[in-house]
């Protein structure tokens, strides 16, 4: 893995360099994992003129071989228990070392913060290095698709035990606690996001926060759920009724969100704007009649976070790349009723390697429970 | 309930215009909770001239009548579909208003939404509000207090049945995964943080991450958790040995902890510097020899987050109050070894009221499990 980090590693200093900025410091965490690996909580990591360095609030001892950093960058950890922040402490090294200019997160550092780097370093120029970092890691590599798949394999197996089981009577919020503890059951780091489980009239609401209201006969039941392996975050939504049949409603919604996800998955190409996938799944909602409510997204990015680039929205800009995981996810709430959300995370690939590769491969034939 | 709301945000008004600015905007999300009641994520208050305003990027329907926001506050939802920066909405309006500046936190807004906040309303001048109100929600009223003991009672009785169980051969994970769901069976809204279980040479490690490392005869097991409670967070943490007999190294390491801990429970009064209560507790630990390793806090403030003023440490400035929630969690860890960590939360109270009250109340004795 250090050629891979360290290869990251030179392509954004390169881009640094195009900028006009000798060294840039990252501090958003996400982007310090991607860069140098998993660090402690608060690390920042300082591309300089001459050495990478990686600044610690915390010990690096202690911690388990997948749990430390890129064993080729040199890691300073801040002297005594005063707490400091390492942020501050890299500006006043590479102001120390005679640079001019440091490009920095300036969507990630607060004002405060960005004062204080200031403060320390008077001479040094603050660029910005905008949101490069994340640019970056918006195509994939084969070795992060790779624990991509193995999270949504576990995500997988989490809900397939949970159908297993009797659903009537037991609140969402026990629900969600049981898949989250079958998600490390199966080896995930832990959950990709808080689970979400919603029955009856709180089904289908995006983002829904689980409550003590129990499953019941004839309900809708819509679970969202994601694995974390090795730090990389994937998702998956299912809807299912509760009891021996459907009612006509249930199965006329259902299709309907079917048919809008399977136009979003469909449209996953190398090339395609983003804002035309959102509108292939948009649109089949949109002509039902269902034009209010919808989320303002049907689809993002997943990584190393659970909601990266590219956004699938009508205002998205920019196109996909082949190697890019995304999820779909439309859904429709009827507020009083329920509703439905179908959520899969895919990686877009060339039509000649078969097109989008699902990844979360649970049923979405409407499964009534 | 929202008398309480009202009265807070009246404290910070008159702060702000002692500060000479007529406007604020409040965006870290616990400040927002603490002014305004639950609110969606993402979700800020603006505090007017003439009216005080929720902006939200989210619908407040179909949220439960305990996740609802003051009733008597305005909320305005941001329209569309676009994902719009509630903050950067709310000093649009403000400066439409007429307002000429307008206080933020800058410890919270990131240098790029600041400046988006700039751009918006271009002649609105951006000042600072400092952490005035997590300097207004230090000392806490009665039902806050409230929420925080109902919220130990719940770590307590969740860390009570773990110790009934059969520990030996169960994984850091699963004991940690298991304590949180047994904390969401008492009623906490969730952890309050990450469940840390810690076994064998893992066990005092300060914010240890569960392992699949399996409790072992002989162990120090260390364990650390806390529950929410109306939005309102505690801690507890023990030690204990499994097996019939703590070996003299363990018994005598446990002892030393416990003395430390003591010394700083019993130094909680108030009007004592902060910085005494630290010391109190670190100078047991520190004259048995024990300097290397130590954290940067023995103590911190609990509420509304987890890891609030005041800061119990060496540098720390400033005195404690009377009703001050914190922590005293002094411990030691020996590479290799293992080691003691014994956390309670307990609130600042006059010696002729009884002098600290303790919430978590699980026994500090050395158990063998």
């Amino acid at each position: 893995m250090s050629e891979v980090y360290a290869a990251r590693r030179t392509r954004l200093k390169e881009y640094c360099n195009a900028g006009g900025s000798a060294a840039a410091l990252v501090s958003r965490p996400a982007n310090v994992r991607y860069l140098a690996g998993p660090a402690p909580r608060g690390a920042v990591l300082l591309l300089g003129k001459t050495e990478d360095l990686l600044v610690c609030a915390g010990p690096i001892e202690g911690r388990s071989a997948q749990e430390r950093p890129d064993e080729a960058l040199r890691v300073q950890t801040l002297p005594g228990t005063g707490g400091g922040d390492p942020a501050v402490a890299a500006a006043g090294l590479v102001a120390g070392q005679g640079a001019d200019s440091l490009a920095v997160e300036e969507h990630h550092l607060t004002v405060a913060r960005h004062r204080a780097l200031g403060s320390v370093a008077p001479r040094l120029r603050l660029a910005g290095l905008g949101c490069a970092v994340e640019q970056l890691r918006v195509v994939k590599d084969e070795e992060e698709i790779s624990c991509l798949r193995i999270g949504a394999e576990i995500a997988d197996q989490a809900l397939g035990e949970l159908l297993e089981s009797i659903l009537v009577g037991r609140t969402e919020r026990h629900l969600a606690l049981e898949l989250e503890r079958r998600l490390v059951d199966h080896g995930a780091d832990g959950p990709a996001f808080p689970t979400s489980v919603a029955t009856g009239p709180n089904a289908g609401r995006p983002g829904h926060r689980p409550t003590d209201r129990r499953v019941e006969e004839g309900d809708f039941l819509s679970v969202c759920l994601g694995a974390t392996y090795r730090g990389y975050r994937c998702e998956i939504g299912r809807t299912f009724v509760i009891g021996t049949a459907p009612a006509d409603w249930q199965i006329e919604l259902y299709d309907l969100v079917f048919a809008a996800q399977r136009a979003g998955r469909e449209s996953l190409v190398p090339g395609a704007a983003c804002r035309d996938v959102d509108r292939a799944a948009r649109q089949v909602l949109d002509s039902a009649g269902y034009t209010e409510g919808l989320t303002a997204l049907t689809g993002h990015g997943v990584g190393l976070e659970i909601d990266e680039d590219p956004q699938l929205s009508p205002a998205a800009m920019g196109k996909l790349d082949a190697c890019v995981p995304v999820t779909v996810e439309p859904g429709v709430h009827l507020p009083g009723r329920g509703g439905v959300r179908i959520d899969d995370t895919l990686v877009v690939r060339p039509e000649a390697d078969g097109g989008p590769e699902l990844l979360t491969i649970t049923t979405k034939e409407l499964l009534a429970l």
